[in-house]
């Protein structure tokens, strides 16, 4: 195993000094419980969101943290979820009064915890929504989930959400907004290589020379199929196609397009998956009034990508246009 | 080899239409001869910006084009030298009246070919000037190379001026602050990992399953030594040294603390890295008063990172700070 890091124990908290070193200016680093919040949390009268979940996904959690998106991230070891002290912590931290949404990727770590942070949250006072990301349609139950998987429409629920709670609008409606937003998204992976915990040292799977896996999950879980190694053209349809149908999304909808690379695949290859999947959104008649390309929901050093699709309406598309001042997604301000 | 292709041969044009498809609201795409442009180019009366290089390093140049940066960037087939008449043609799409400058990494095909459309471009009566980098203190001299290689000097160096163009500086201005920011600036690089061309389909270099390369040049070219797999801390250490004793940095000084992923790196790990820069940078007396922690210049799915390090006077931190709209860049707006 050869990265830069430490020692396989300590890359969290490493990884954690450095957001600190980096933007401590905007973030503060709280690490036992370890969470990184807004350094202006909690905002008064403002719906205070909560998200988390395994390490190794970055820039997700911790590089969505600022205005316009996250108040607090949770980051447990990688691919492992945070404790539930983690959430409730980061909880009371962000609650300026108007109460607090737990966004949470449909893995069941996750999802138990979430809920005992949730009553903890409760019992404090506070009001706590959750909200389930669960677009993965690859496969109906994985590895570490009940249910579709949580992914990459996770990442745009948080900009989307972070818009309206910004806009100071009420848990009961980010809360409904966030589920909407979950309601209309798809997605889809698909890698070339694994990836490698730190902790393991070890490949999360094995992939022959020329094979690829279709339908991966975000740890390595296993896809629909694996297969010979197929032009950018064949594996977008490969993720288009099972996308398109599930919504299913009709022609003349209005969706944002986000083509995310899984963390060691180069941008130059995401730019030719996006050439693919426009085209292919194009053929089935759908309008691509918004786009993402980048490494925003990864597996460490995972080669692939994944596509994901939301059917925008006119307030999604309002707060995804709205200023966001985050590591990760920076616009507006 | 494994990648999100269709073909070798075609990888460059499927990543422009890629771009066009994703950013055609900004930019437009060139093909024959190929290069990607402002949509709003020419601007008058403002200094153009054209840089350019062989693919493969994205989103180095093509992501930096917008408001802000670059007006043009001229892509090469991967890790070759685009032409002169792809920088001629790019150089007339900007030139709004006052000039163009042409910002060139220093490889040796990079320098003839702008040199070579620096002249055609005054044959058409453009005022033109070049600001040359080479920035890496791994090596005096490399593979494709006389002298140092400019590597990530040339991000920061293209925003700075990016910023000063924009404020309507002049040619003669805008060009000596390039230069000033390249003889400010210093960097050098590592890797864990080799990367792989599309053409030729096999790794650039062999490395040890223990071994790590420190110095490596962005094509894979050769450092200053091979050494067994090492913490983060000490690579860091590696690479912070010969950077502060090359300027020599004054404690004190302000500094730019750039941590660049080669592109196959997870951002945890870039963290960690920075971290450890930051502790190290602390101990020199040196304030890092701004940084940039990401995969901004790379070598398609190379793992490694590299360090730069500029000391900023105020003119450039007022430019560095400036708006900024690309797609690989973006603040301020």
């Amino acid at each position: 195993m050869k990265k830069l890091i430490n020692a396989p124990d300590a890359v969290v908290q490493d990884a954690l000094r450095g957001v600190e070193a980096a933007h401590g200016d905007r973030v503060r680093v709280n690490y036992d419980p370890a969470y990184v919040v807004r350094a202006d949390a909690p905002v008064q009268g403002k719906v205070g969101l909560v998200s988390g979940g395994g390490s190794g996904h970055e820039p997700m959690h911790g590089g969505f943290v600022g205005p316009g998106m996250l108040d607090a991230a949770c980051p447990g070891e990688v691919f492992t979820s945070p404790t539930p002290d983690q959430m409730s912590e980061a909880t009371k931290a962000v609650n300026g009064g108007a109460g607090v949404l737990h966004i949470v990727k449909n893995y069941t770590g996750d999802v138990m915890n979430f809920d005992m942070a949730a009553d903890l949250g409760r019992g404090e006072g506070i009001e706590v929504e959750s909200v389930l990301t669960n677009d993965d349609v690859a496969v109906e139950d994985s590895l570490y989930t009940a249910g579709r998987r949580g992914v990459g429409v996770t990442v745009l629920l948080e900009k989307i959400c972070g818009g309206a709670a910004e806009d100071r609008r009420s848990l009961a409606e980010v809360a409904e907004l966030g589920r909407r937003v979950n309601a209309n998204g798809r997605s889809m992976g698909m890698a070339l290589t694994p990836c490698i915990t730190p902790a393991s040292g070890e490949p999360s799977f094995e992939l022959g020379e020329n094979e690829i896996e279709i339908g991966i999950g975000i740890h390595g879980e296993p896809g629909r199929f694996r297969e010979e190694t197929r032009t950018a053209a064949e594996v977008a349809e490969r993720l288009v196609t099972p996308i398109v149908e599930d919504l299913p999304f009709s022609s003349g909808d209005m969706v944002l397009a986000f083509v995310n690379g899984m963390g060691g695949t180069p941008l130059i290859e995401l730019y030719v998956m996006y050439a693919e999947v426009a085209k292919l959104l194009e053929g089935h008649g759908l309008q691509i009034e918004r786009n993402l390309i980048g490494n925003y929901i990864t597996s460490l050093e995972m080669q692939g990508c994944s596509i994901t699709l939301v059917k925008l309406d006119d307030e999604m598309l309002r707060y995804w246009d709205a200023p966001v001042d985050t590591p990760g997604l920076r616009w507006g301000v």
